[in-house]
């Protein structure tokens, strides 16, 4: 049975396969294969009620399992921001949009603050819902970091190349793939949601209806 | 291992523990034997992310697996409102507080309107958080009626005397609590909780350090 995963951030999309590829639970589609689809407005304001919304409207546009994140990076001297509004933060400002601009943009926010004040962390939450549209199964992790006064690295997507990792010595933008799932706040989350999903034996092929 | 049922109300509470006594899941404990906590404000635009609210920071207040539902009553004519201000109701519109309060006001604003157009639901959605405060499982579900021109009945709580179940001919009001409960919206999601936390396992008396 395949699994939606109701995103159409292409960097979020090939993280989530490559993560959950080890898990083997299920093949995938995800909605840059559904271009017809109406966008979900991300209108909470927290990262776990956006990722409920978004897998349980897709789920029951698309009558099927679909999971979604919400993720974001979350920054002390800023008051927990730009948080659930990571990948607008440019534009909201009205300062461009896209990675570029938003990376560009916080340098400017931070910009003079000593490396002790920098400290961050991204977050990520998954939803799980079933194809009625209600949601089952959720996770949530985080990784610490701080961000630098210029970008290193070209993997990754977002914030990554700003993003030290103190222990690693290393923005997650400079990390190997394998190596970023292996801490990042989204391949925990996503393990722990794999995880529950292997315990539950869910998604059903019943959609759910025996539960 | 005890879980908080996170909610003060007492009509609540009386119901979370009638209907998970018989999955035999755990013990439970609650927020009325709780008083020195802080009230958690619901600032979730849906049920969903209001239960994750409560149930996520009143566990890692407690650092105890914690269940909170949000639940409440969608009227069609009203465009589903009260919804999540179910239980603020005539507060929110200064006519006063409190279920007798909410249900005279709801009257007046259906004033006029026949049967066929005081079509709504009471909807439920239930969250369990782990001791950190991490979300992991999540139901939710509803219960069809119809709201009457005047109450029936004095069992339940909120909204029940004014919500007529037509197949069974009664309000939610009447009903004993058992068969309220089978049929109810909060009925239902906590069973499906219930199955859930069953299938995984959960709660781990580890603290869920194993997933």
């Amino acid at each position: 049975m395949k699994i939606l995963i109701a995103s159409t951030n292409r960097g979020k999309v090939r993280e989530f396969r490559q993560i959950l590829a080890d898990g083997g639970v299920a093949e995938f589609t995800d909605l840059t294969e559904h271009a017809e689809l109406p966008a979900v407005e991300e209108t909470g304001s927290t990262f776990l009620a956006n990722a409920c919304l978004k897998a349980g409207q897709y789920a029951k546009l698309l009558e099927m399992w679909s999971l979604a994140d919400d993720s974001g990076l979350a920054v002390d001297a800023l008051e927990g921001k730009p948080g659930v509004f990571s990948a607008r933060w440019a534009a909201m400002h009205k300062a461009g949009e896209g990675d570029a601009d938003n990376n560009a943009l916080l340098l400017r926010q931070l910009a003079g603050l000593p490396a002790e004040r920098r400290t961050a962390r991204f977050v990520c939450a998954v939803a799980l819902a079933d194809p009625r549209g209600r949601v089952v199964l959720t996770a949530s992790d985080s990784v610490e970091g701080r961000i630098l006064a210029e970008p290193r690295g070209h993997g990754g997507f977002g914030y990554d190349p700003l993003f030290l990792v103190e222990a690693l010595g290393k923005t997650t933008g400079e990390l190997p793939a394998e190596e970023k799932h292996r801490i990042s706040h989204r391949g925990k989350a996503l393990r722990r949601l794999a995880a529950l999903m292997e315990r539950t034996g869910l998604p059903l092929s019943d959609g759910f209806n025996s539960i």
